[in-house]
């Protein structure tokens, strides 16, 4: 299904082994049947694994013709006879790992490409791919599997752990990488942060003393800019996954499986709980809390703390009820000064 | 009038030759009488071809030096004695055109360069500039008259079609593109997109099996991201032109000749029409449909599918009018508040 | 305190020399004393300078065992036993000078890396450093005591003045920087404007005929892009400050010693003075004029001109009290609502 040009398909794989990558209890079809490839309900065949996780699809999976599909328990009575079905709370889940199996990230084999400007002093795994117009600093170190693409820049002291990927234009400056890390092209860490003591003669710059930590799993968008610390570090906890073009100021802390939508901007000195959710180009001002879980709008301005657990949206941001009837209400107010 | 060291002009051209390059019918002056620039009303001499299209600048027009005007036929009685006119309806689009006869896009010798790492499966036509540092994968197809700036990385199985310029420190990765194409310095097209199969337990990576499509005469800003589809494909529509540090995600369709200004951001799964405008950092949520000719205000935040040739603004975006009046609204609401 | 593999500390000095660079009185402590470090206030020790601007911090300064602090003279009382005492109106002011004492900018050895690729007509002062994979294009004038980073490209007839620091993966085309200019990684300076001449037919490209005009003492941060102007130029005043992921739009005029936060877009031929403060993610519509000392609310939408010294947020933008009161009508509105 997919283009075989940019994306290379593993596999096959039993039904049983599928049911052990997804953690999925298998309800039907042979353990023992052949499967190639994942499609999604309306494009897959008998040969195919699909999967259905919301409900506005379930017409797509009764009609479907996929060989087997990851699927809640409740949703099984629904599905087409002949069917193979892998039972989990989780489908989406289950099929992200399933889609993993069959399409493992790909790790070129290792090499320093000649072109490549690699100071002497840095240690480097033996299993590692650096490509051509790569520069690594001083006493840089860099783990086991990790891909560096080309014309990435990593300066003087970086760590780079495990099973890192690091994409193609990075920009690595005054940062510790920890494993399972994956860095996408044109994403710049550890530059200056924006530090300026003003006054009415001009703005005199505040050397930048810290440092970027990126814990482990963590997943850094297409030109997105994180900077560095002042003197106290700029931390970004694990699992947290960021998109495109995100900035992050300098002494911003964020919490384990956060999610920041594309746009996003954080001021200094903030900190984020875990499992914090920013919507695409929300903005949170400096110096401020954000607690667990909290759940942030799209476009919303945070400019005070928001307590664990609260959904907020608007800007200046207001609890989610408060800021829909808001909106509601100016909406009336829209309508009725036109009558 | 323009920094030699920055621009070659071409030219000199006949007042006939302009008036057919710039489909305008020739009202005035010797059709054989050359001009060797072009210049903003208020600084051409009577070398120069100059255009009014806003009538804010009747006044400009009026007391002009310039030898030579593309202008409205409407307005052809207030032009000064002995100007030459260039009648047309389309005055701007007229200068476009004349403004890009005097300076043509350069387009380097064909050459690759020593530094750049060519895949030896890669097929480039022979009239194409590979610059220093860059990189072409394998079973790359690079069309005639390309450009491909220093440091640009090309993914394996790219294709980018005839007369593309691909600027410095681009990358292009799982991309198809069509004729025609402008890429600025630092795009980035192709990367995963932001998917995950989220839960409280961490978050998933899904694999992006997609590609992007990029249709002919698009031109992409600088810094802009632009992911690939996680397994249908991310598609530009022939002739859109995208801004600056746009971000548009995973799935998108967006169709012909749409304009899309700077820090957008478009999420995944979301289909624009054709001639769709979206002003700057306007934000438009996942799964809709916006439909062809709609124009978004900037900052303007759509929650919804947008009908055919509706204006909207505001965030939650509103049918233009209703976002004004509530507007007002609010404005009278703090006024009185202060009385 | 900080990482040493990242950060070199210059020193020590001596409390005066401090007091001279920090252009404040010594109030207390021997003049010969030695200092070896910057530090805040919670974590500085006898050894150590540290600063107290915001009184929010008074009980830490009350506390602390820094040997030596910058601070107003209206907080020496409030200051603990045998702490020295450098006196001055302007404490973070101060201590941003002291601290550049302690971790002054590095400037490499001058060389040009072998596999730099330079133009033999580029004019480079001796005491400069190329690294790796640059890229110095036709006629271009770079200055003494530069630090032109690994894999930038300068494209034909740029000009670069004295102790100017360019980070790695740069692209500077059609552009004149002055003195003391920083661009950090990734900024894209020079491209093409968004110029089209649009019709139901289509988008003619407009050439882009100007230039970036960079004045001394400016700082850009990371993937910010400023493109070049049609025909005159985009011009940043001298001073002027510009975070991370910001777009300046051609023919934008920039005054002096302007603070511009991340995420701002400026459209095109807008006009702002000396002392402009942009908030995060404000935006300024085309063709306006923003008086000097003007301050913009972050996530502003400034549709009009502004006058000279007005606060203003809200989009679109209010002066400061009127949206401040709007917001809390609607919010209200909300509370309302819900009962």
């Amino acid at each position: 299904m997919t283009d075989p040009k940019f994306h290379q398909v593993a596999g096959p794989f039993s039904l049983e082994k599928l049911a052990t990558i997804a953690g999925a209890d298998l309800a039907n079809g042979d353990p023992k049947a052949l499967f190639h490839d994942v499609a999604p309900l309306d494009m897959a065949g008998p040969d195919d694994v699909s999967f259905l996780d919301n409900k506005r699809y379930a017409d797509a999976f009764t009609k479907s013709k996929a060989g087997a599909c990851i699927v809640d328990p409740g949703m099984a009575d629904k599905a087409p006879k002949g069917m193979a079905l892998l039972l989990t709370k989780l489908p989406y889940h289950g099929y992200g790992l399933v889609a993993q199996a069959f399409y493992p990230a790909f790790i070129p084999a290792p090499s320093i490409h000649s072109s490549a400007v690699v100071n002497p002093t840095a240690i480097i795994d033996k299993a590692v791919c650096i490509e051509s117009g790569v520069v690594v600093g001083k006493n840089v170190h860099i783990g086991k599997n990790c891909h560096i693409a080309a014309n990435t820049v990593i300066g003087d002291g970086v760590v780079v752990g495990d099973n890192c990927r690091i994409g193609p234009s990075v920009t690595l400056s005054c940062a510790m990488l920890g494993n399972n890390v994956i860095v996408h092209t044109g994403v710049r860490i550890g530059q200056d942060g924006f530090g300026f003591a003003m006054s009415p003669e001009g703005h005199i710059k505040v050397p930048q003393l810290g440092r970027v930590v990126i814990e482990d799993d963590v997943e850094i968008g297409a030109n997105t800019t994180i900077d560095r610390g002042t003197g106290p570090d700029t931390i970004i906890g694990a699992g947290t996954k960021i998109d495109n073009l995100v900035q992050i100021g300098h002494n911003v802390r964020i919490g384990r499986n956060c999610i920041i939508v594309s746009h996003v901007g954080i001021s200094g000195s903030t900190t984020l709980g875990d499992f914090v959710a920013l919507g695409g180009q929300a903005g949170i001002a400096g110096h401020l809390t954000i607690g667990d879980g909290v759940q942030v709008a799209a476009q919303s301005g945070i400019m005070r703390d928001v307590a664990p657990g609260l959904k907020v949206g608007g800007s200046p941001a207001l609890p989610f009820r408060e800021w829909m009837r808001g909106v509601a209400a100016i909406e009336n107010l829209g309508k009725k000064k036109g009558k």
